[in-house]
């Protein structure tokens, strides 16, 4: 269920800004951390969170010191990986409606967050999801099962990382709301953003619940495939970050609205390259090996277009060589092409290549007949450029 | 390790006071809000509930009908049950430090949110026990894994059931935030009742982990037990409360502090009280198997201390009846009643009432020797009575 291509987005502005690893430096001015900031927006979100997280691990330390090192997991989870595609979106969103520079520090810090809900997504969601493995390493609930064989504790070592995993995540959860009410924002923007953000965890949650009574129902049609899209990857990847930027600001209505248009667009095609990826991807590129989505029986819309269309045509053999191949973990190389084959034989690649290159285009449209500041109207184009077009 | 002991208090002011289901009525000014939750704050509690899940509902609703279904599942387990505990300490609190009369109706929805709180704490938790009921109905997991299997569903029932709860639990957690924050409170009141807000579920999740890791290392020390006691049970359920109705109302320094004293001293002698009934109470009042704390295997201090003796006096068959019967889901009566005997004949049953009885006295010091309004003062006095001495 976890769709994570996201992570592999490069979010840093430009080829020659630094990546390397942010050090805490002395309290900056607004103008400093806008100028440090624009210049990467994920180191700098980066800096926050490992300071937010600092924190936390100090309050956690003060209820008993055993859970610090419980912590001490979450915070590895959080720091060190993941593009920050979340606050990068909310930030430009931000600048882009002329946000005051003032409120540059509260701001960062209040967008830091949503990679503290993105923590609490991912390590419930991997849970649910039984997976393994993120970013080549164990996942929250495998990490603590392995920890309580290694120590031969009592009881089931699957179910004390299942607890962990879930107490772990509902913390990250709260942080995340305790990062934004401490953000130094002032009473209006709190109040301002609070309906994009309660709006956006809604929806996310109700989304991702959706994704999983979808695979009970074993439901592939593309109706189901969409509304997933819509609210577990696009309103919470792009939309909601983008209109939380927007009301941080203050923006007006008009600016809102083709912000939301823009988002809500860029973050189904965003998804749908994703699908693509994940079964036509070249695995040195993207990382993984190529099919796995297949294998994971991703119900994406590529499969469900397959299916439809095969239906269509009453071509019964077309469709077993795709629900055959839907979740089997044991799939091999040879299977995958022909799935491949089957799909491009379908015109289903050709079909979401076309909503892909539509939704692009009115993404596009929807910011071009907006009011947005430079330098944000630019890096947001180039940001739905690489999240449509990227090849990993 | 759920204590739900605390469901079986009744709250409300007194014995007259109807409590018939609460109808939501035409907006009600200040004081007829001050009057009404005065009368019976759990009454009151669950008409802001009703009216907070009903909006939530509808969110849901929107992104699609079919989480509306879970959504009621949800507001089922909210609803209708539950004695408020955790708002009616934090109302009385706020009442106690003369909070301003006009803000009744938004201190009222703040503090109703701790129980959307208690929701995700209890359906987590729930599943975390591998609990099958609560108030004599399925829980979440069990109800939703049983949907699985009636619909004849794909996939493990048990999977879908877990990522139900996971997921509503997690809805729960957000919306409590989401209710303080859309409560009305002015932002200077906000800004207060963060503090203890955010530290009681830091704190309650820490003290949840402290609980699953003692678990685990198979730790029945009174140290340990006394520690989860501490932050899962007396900061979440009365320390923190009050903090939060005295930060509500800008109570000074001198108050808080004798709440939290009182808090943590009654919400530990509460705990005891429970673990107490949980072995020596008796069915026909407590509703509950006699003996259901040892089949369940609960690490309360009362073992905890019997153990300790019993090691100190190197009686090793009576750490034996104990440990035998901790977590023997098979145990008999006959089986309760000889840990009943070795508790008393230990001594750990006298210790227990001394260390209730004493905190019980250092409680209400604490609560004499600060400057808390009437009515609030004598509630709290009989609501550290009920909660300590009561038989269910």
């Amino acid at each position: 269920m976890a769709r994570s291509g996201a992570a592999d987005l490069d979010l840093t502005s430009s080829p020659a800004t630094s990546t390397d690893a942010p050090t805490t430096a002395a309290p900056a001015g607004p103008w400093e951390v806008l100028a440090r900031t624009d210049a990467d927006v994920p180191a700098a979100v980066e800096c926050e969170l490992a300071a937010c997280l600092a924190e936390r691990r100090g309050d956690a330390a003060a209820v008993a010191p055993e859970v610090d090192g419980a912590v001490e997991v979450l915070e590895r989870f959080v720091l060190g990986s993941g593009k920050r595609i979340r606050p990068t979106f909310a930030w430009w969103g931000w600048r882009g409606a002329g946000g005051d520079p003032a409120a540059a520090g509260a701001v960062l810090r209040a967008v830091s967050a949503l990679e503290l809900l993105q923590a609490c997504a991912l390590v419930h969601d991997d849970y649910i999801d039984a997976s393994d493995t993120r970013r080549g390493r164990p996942t929250v609930h495998v990490a603590f099962a392995a920890r309580h064989r290694d120590e031969g504790w009592s009881g089931e070592a699957e179910r004390f990382g299942a607890a962990a995993a879930i107490l772990l995540g509902d913390l990250a959860l709260a942080w995340a709301d305790d990062m934004v009410q401490g953000s130094g924002l002032d009473a209006a923007a709190l109040a301002r953003a609070g309906e994009p953000w309660r709006a956006m965890r809604t929806e996310v949650l109700c989304g991702q619940y959706l994704d999983v009574l979808a695979q009970a129902r074993a439901d592939t049609t593309s109706a189901s495939a969409m509304r997933v899209n819509r609210f577990k990857t696009a309103a919470y990847t792009v939309e909601r970050p983008l209109h939380i930027g927007a009301a941080l600001a203050g923006a007006d209505a008009a600016l809102t609205d083709a912000y939301r248009r823009f988002g809500a667009d860029v973050g189904v095609a965003f998804q749908l390259r994703d699908d693509m990826l994940g079964v036509f991807g070249d695995p040195e590129v993207t990382g993984k090996p190529a099919g796995d989505d297949l294998r994971e029986g991703k119900r994406t819309l590529l499969v469900a277009l397959a299916l439809e269309r095969a239906r269509e045509r009453g071509d019964a053999a077309a469709a077993e060589v795709v629900t055959g191949a839907l979740g089997d973990a044991d799939l091999d190389d040879a299977g995958v092409d022909r799935v491949r084959q089957v799909l491009v034989d379908l015109g289903a690649t050709d079909a979401v290549e076309d909503r892909i290159a539509t939704l692009t285009t009115s993404a596009l449209d929807a910011l071009a007949g907006a009011d947005v500041a430079e330098p944000a109207a630019a890096m947001l184009v180039d940001l739905a450029d690489r999240a449509t077009r990227r090849r990993r």
